[in-house]
């Protein structure tokens, strides 16, 4: 494979126009009384017309087998390795609240919890709290100082919250609080390199501080944190190819994302319409556009087979709104599956499909996973998806002499 | 790709159970006068059935292009590169008697080999002696000591045998005395590095002591040694996997590699039929069989096509045996191609059908190399087939947040 580095010296500036259309958990699985995946139900002529002047093939995130989460599944369409960029989940969490994390800050997954009097958590998810009471118990928590770093808690949902260590010289090398069982105590935090020791000394205070603040706050008398991690430092996607890139998202944790590659963060309205005429707006402004349609995932989590295949529909009816741009290039895929039989992300690869005047089309004619099969493309890393739209867009010079 | 140590993190036990029939040199190439591979040729209903059903694709062990040896082959369906766990030549042949390395044993392939008066190397296999007389020659050898160092001669067949350097301190960083040619003296065997000099004398101290004691028994008049290894460090499939892993084979090979990844033996017959009846007997005690069948490897190699279909279809009409348990995965391919037309393993890559009830089947109905082709599995890597089993038997969690 080659790399970020090697693309960089070969990528170049051109007019051309590349669109990422990215279907959220998009790959599925038969439905057991029509063998049908939510894709191949779905009415899909506009789809199923590009599918037919495009390459298709069928790409996996991380690997053959693993199941991705949405940052590596998202890394990886945007062409960084996602086994090398990691994403802590603490990041993850403040990506997904819209918290603008400074590059030096340390941001971790809090749990409230419920602890017994010998201080034996008993329930790690507090009876899963309102999200009021959430917010009422981030506020007194909210704030404190310790040794100079400030500490900022900001409510999620239910239970969870993040909190940002802010200051200088501070590390995320540390273990987390959180037990994973219940029974036993919190873990007390420990520094998993020497350079660490202030920082665990720092979160242990804030977590002794905040059992104070919490002692008749049951069942949220207690916190545990996990997932300890500060902002990864990419290269930008102008830095690696040239672009200007926008992003089109209704959600958090996809805008946190996108801003983190150096994605301008356009503004857009919630439906699929609404995003579709976002990329309208701004289809002069920028030569890469990444659009999310999240609700094909959420449908997926939800088990709701029929809703996924009528979003699918939605987004298909949407789609003449984009090709008529004219885009040099266009991708559609998604960033994992998510089977409405599993009810959650899976390991199931992608279908893909790009268009352009340069593609060679296959013999595929139907945007589906098993049509996709027999694609140009074959089965391939969804890393490669990037180098494949920028050299279709004429966007990349030869390797070698 | 993920590593094992990626793995480690994200898997987790379950009550799933994952069997690997191993259908050793299973790929072929088509016979001219009907263009049809052994596989394709061979009468397989219940394989067919099985292929309907499942996921298919073409892998390669090492890489296309590459014909992998026994241990490579299966070290890749075990989930190990078998470019960085590398397995030396006296390592391999120890596992092939099934005798019992310890981790601080030193191995080295030995042939009994003819010298002249000048000690030049006429033969380098002594006119291929009798297994008998191997048999009689290993004892002469078998049992001396050096410096503290026990050394263990064991027979392999007719020329062949395997030398054990069993003591402290010992290294296998050093060099052959086979010379590879005839004409010339045995080499010199030295340290290929400063802390392996003790071993490169006592090495040419063995060496030395052999030559007298065979003196008067030409054509075996001297030994050769090479490959000198030690058992490489693995780390078990429980560790990487969390599975209870058994290995059904009747050959010694398979069931020392088995045990380098910490798989128990279970106790079997010879006929394929033994096979499957000790899958049944186990088949409660443990999560993840290993099912090794050698028959097709050994007809191809033979070069005799004919009979290796009459072992696929032996291997299809014992399938019911182990399908009738209904294991939440099944996966059927070989370690490597042995097509009866090259008599001889090759790089051939290797037809694969993963079934679960979460495998998204294709449109491939046989089991076939040419059918394969078209699966959603496409062409990859064998090392990605554990992760792939790994994933259906919902024994993965996601990768990142």
């Amino acid at each position: 494979m080659i790399n970020l580095d090697k693309i960089k010296e070969i990528s170049k500036t051109s007019a051309t126009k590349i669109v990422l259309l990215v279907i959220d958990g998009l790959g599925g699985l038969p439905n057991p009384e029509t063998g049908k995946t939510e894709l191949e139900t779905a009415y899909t002529p506009n789809l199923d017309g590009l599918a037919a002047k495009s390459i298709c093939g069928l790409a996996d995130p991380v690997s053959p087998g693993v199941t991705p989460g949405s940052t590596p599944g998202h890394l990886a369409l945007f062409g960084y390795n996602p086994t090398s960029f990691n994403i802590g989940r603490g990041v993850a969490e403040a990506l997904g609240i819209d918290f603008d994390l400074e590059p030096k800050d340390i941001a971790a997954r809090g749990n409230f919890c419920s602890v017994d009097k010998a201080g034996l958590v008993t329930d790690r998810r507090a009876g899963r709290i309102s999200t009021e009471q959430n917010l009422k118990l981030c506020r007194l928590l909210d704030g404190l100082a310790i040794d100079g770093v400030k500490i900022i808690v900001r409510p999620v949902r239910e239970h969870r919250f993040v909190a940002i260590f802010r200051g200088e010289g501070l590390s995320a090398d540390i273990g987390d609080s959180d037990p994973q069982w219940v029974g036993v105590v919190p873990k007390a935090i420990t520094a998993l390199s020497p350079e660490a020791s202030r920082m665990a000394s720092i979160a242990s205070q804030f977590v002794a501080q905040a059992k104070e603040v919490l002692a008749e706050h049951h069942p949220a008398n207690m916190v545990l944190l996990r997932g300890f991690s500060r902002r990864p430092k990419l290269p930008t996607m102008d830095e690696i190819y040239k672009l200007k890139p926008a992003a089109i998202t209704s959600y958090p944790m996809y805008r946190g994302l996108a801003k983190m590659v150096g994605m301008e963060i356009l503004k857009t309205g919630t439906t699929i319409e609404d995003e579709f005429q976002a990329l309208r707006q701004n289809y002069t402004s920028y030569d890469f556009f990444f659009l999310h349609i999240k609700e094909t995932d959420t449908a997926g989590e939800d088990g709701d087979f029929d809703r996924k295949v009528a979003v699918i529909e939605e987004i298909d009816r949407a789609l003449p709104g984009m090709t008529a741009l004219l885009p040099d290039v266009i991708v559609v895929t998604g960033d994992h599956s998510t089977p409405a039989l599993l009810r959650a992300h899976s390991w199931h690869s992608l279908p893909v499909l790009l268009y352009s005047k340069w593609c060679r089309p296959d013999r595929v004619n139907e945007f589906s996973e098993p049509a996709c099969i027999s694609g140009g493309l074959g089965r391939f890393l969804a890393t490669q998806i990037m180098l494949l739209a920028m050299a279709n867009a004429l966007k990349l010079d030869k390797f070698g002499a």
